[in-house]
């Protein structure tokens, strides 16, 4: 259940026609309840967004903090949001989080290559997870992570936030609505110029490059929107800025091609080495779509490729998505009910990422 | 030399900067001389556009039609534009065109397959031919064509009307400026959704599918920018109409990547199935443009991404960029230059479908 505040709301009047056919949008009121409590493990930029979208919540709120850095960063953080600092814990004192009845799930806003460790060790302390994507660097990593949360009775939800997001929302309404006629192609690509130094660009951290953390947004939506499973894959993969040092662990940029059983083809990009911003271009038989500042945090937008039927960007804050993701995380807690991206999203994405990595002749993890 | 009229010259004033730069723009101003004579050969629609744009011209102009249909179509067109009714040609008469010495040369205006026949006889009957793109439907056929011409000492031109279209030109402008830094990638598309019963759904006119048509734009248009022949390909090619019987004899959708010696890759799209917008992203590791509406007859845009640097459109008709490129071939005529776009440059274009045909495994001509 998605509890929008008052303000949040009128944000949503626009999407107001997609809401009442999303399940996302259209279940029972929410009756009183006590927010459902997330520890959030990292600090880094994404886990701020989230922290700030639970701040906005009335069903979703953070009630533990794990970080590397408890006497400052995490103390700056509990006092900002009105966490105990008993519940500020570090990687190694994480487990304790098992005795903690205020948390109920955790939220994994690590580098890739910890989200393996940090859901399994949640899920042995009892906690739902909510995992960033990429879910982790191999497909091994991703069964082990389903496995461990099956065993311990927790649900396992990915935090793919374009699923979330109301202007993807609205281009899957259109889909489904059958405006577009019989999908046919798509073309896509996201990518940014990535300053040196950062964890994404080592492969301890980033387990893969470009395509594992940017590259997978259009991926990942392109499988959503048409609900089906690659089965044939053509990469390349390449490297031009020899003298940086970024690229020393993996590829620079990579292209690919897939095409689904049903005969729908993709022509795709991603790049960790220039400008790239996140576009989705969606033809049916009939008409299509253009999604354009697609996988930025704020202000997608959404057109008729050639027309004027629709001309939508998306309001409000960086958080409202985030928002949305982890109120029905919340509500997949208290009902029951499944996450719309569960687990063996993550896992389907990553058969398909080592299947392109495998194409482009790259290595990977 | 490119005369432009007054008229014209007011929609170009915005290009000013990159006229200065381009050889198009360069050259000496004309002095007064007779019109280059053109017979176009064909009366379709690209044709139609062709012999507009000449109407609007001081330095081309059609003198002579080649057409199936001489007492109908044939008549129309020579009244309007005051062409004599004895420079009126049929295919077979179509030789004789070698005693008439207000044409200087052709242009083929033909399905893919009849190019190379009628730029042979052309050349036979010393005249200059200016042939539509695809320039054949074979690399051997293109090889034919242009010993053709040299034997015949006759100039060879490959009609890619973007080389010679001002928003496609600033874009150029904008690369050789260094703005964009080195380039890195591209992204790009182009198709429509094609009524059945053509000649280019034909394997006997068409030659191949909608790579050859379509697809060859942005392909010819990276290979021009970047000034290098692709070096590794992958492709898929798919179909999903099988009820229309529009796609008995081609595919109907066609993704491709290339690879260049640079480093730099694409990601690309064609199909004579969907509404596929011609576009093109082009990546430098300091920025990027996108052109949009990019390979329509009017209204090409040029645009920075994610920046307001660039934002333009190209004004006028339909014909402008006919007329330039009209324009420069019959300067090439009077000047003995080498035209921009020569035979070699269609030649490489086949080379490259071929490979492309080749990696998606579907058969061509």
């Amino acid at each position: 259940m998605v509890m929008l505040n008052r303000r949040n709301f009128s944000k949503f009047s626009i999407f107001a026609l997609a809401g009442t056919r999303l399940p996302l949008f259209a279940q029972t009121p929410v009756a009183d309840h006590k927010p459902v409590g997330y520890a959030a493990i990292g600090l880094g930029v994404i886990s701020d967004l989230f922290i700030r979208a639970c701040a906005e919540s009335k069903t979703a709120k953070i009630t533990a903090l794990v970080t590397g850095h408890p006497d400052t960063k995490g103390k700056h953080y509990a006092a900002k949001y009105g966490i105990p600092e008993s519940s500020i814990y570090t990687y190694e004192s994480f487990d304790r989080v098992r005795d903690n009845k205020d948390v109920d799930a955790v939220y994994v806003g690590l580098p890739n290559s910890m989200h393996r460790e940090y859901t399994v060790r949640a899920a042995q302390a009892g906690k739902h997870v909510l995992c960033e994507k990429p879910m982790a660097i191999s497909s091994a990593e991703c069964s082990q992570m389903i496995a461990a949360c099956r065993t311990a009775n927790v649900k396992l939800m990915i935090a793919y936030r374009v699923h979330y997001e109301p202007t993807h929302l609205e281009a899957q309404r259109i889909i489904q609505s059958g405006a577009l006629g019989e999908l046919q192609a798509f073309e896509g690509a996201f990518g940014f110029n990535a300053k040196p130094n950062q964890w994404r660009l080592t492969r301890q951290y980033g387990g893969g490059g470009a395509l594992m953390d940017v590259g997978i947004y259009p991926m990942n939506e392109i499988r959503w929107l048409l609900g089906e499973e690659p089965s044939a894959i053509t990469a390349v993969a390449t490297t031009r800025d020899h003298t940086s040092g970024r690229f020393a662990e993996m590829e620079q940029t990579l292209d690919w091609t897939m095409k689904f059983p049903s005969g729908v083809v993709a022509a795709l990009g991603c790049t960790y080495g220039e400008d790239m911003p996140g576009f989705l271009r969606i033809h049916g038989d009939k008409s299509s779509l253009e999604l354009t500042n697609a996988y930025s945090y704020q202000g997608a937008h959404l057109a008729n490729l050639g027309g004027a039927h629709v001309d939508t960007t998306t309001k409000g804050e960086a958080t409202l998505h985030f928002q949305i993701q982890a109120e029905h995380f919340a509500n997949c807690i208290r009902t029951g009910v499944e996450p719309k991206t569960p687990g063996e999203e993550g896992l389907r994405d990553l058969l398909a990422i080592e299947e392109i990595y495998k194409a482009a002749g790259t290595p990977i993890a």
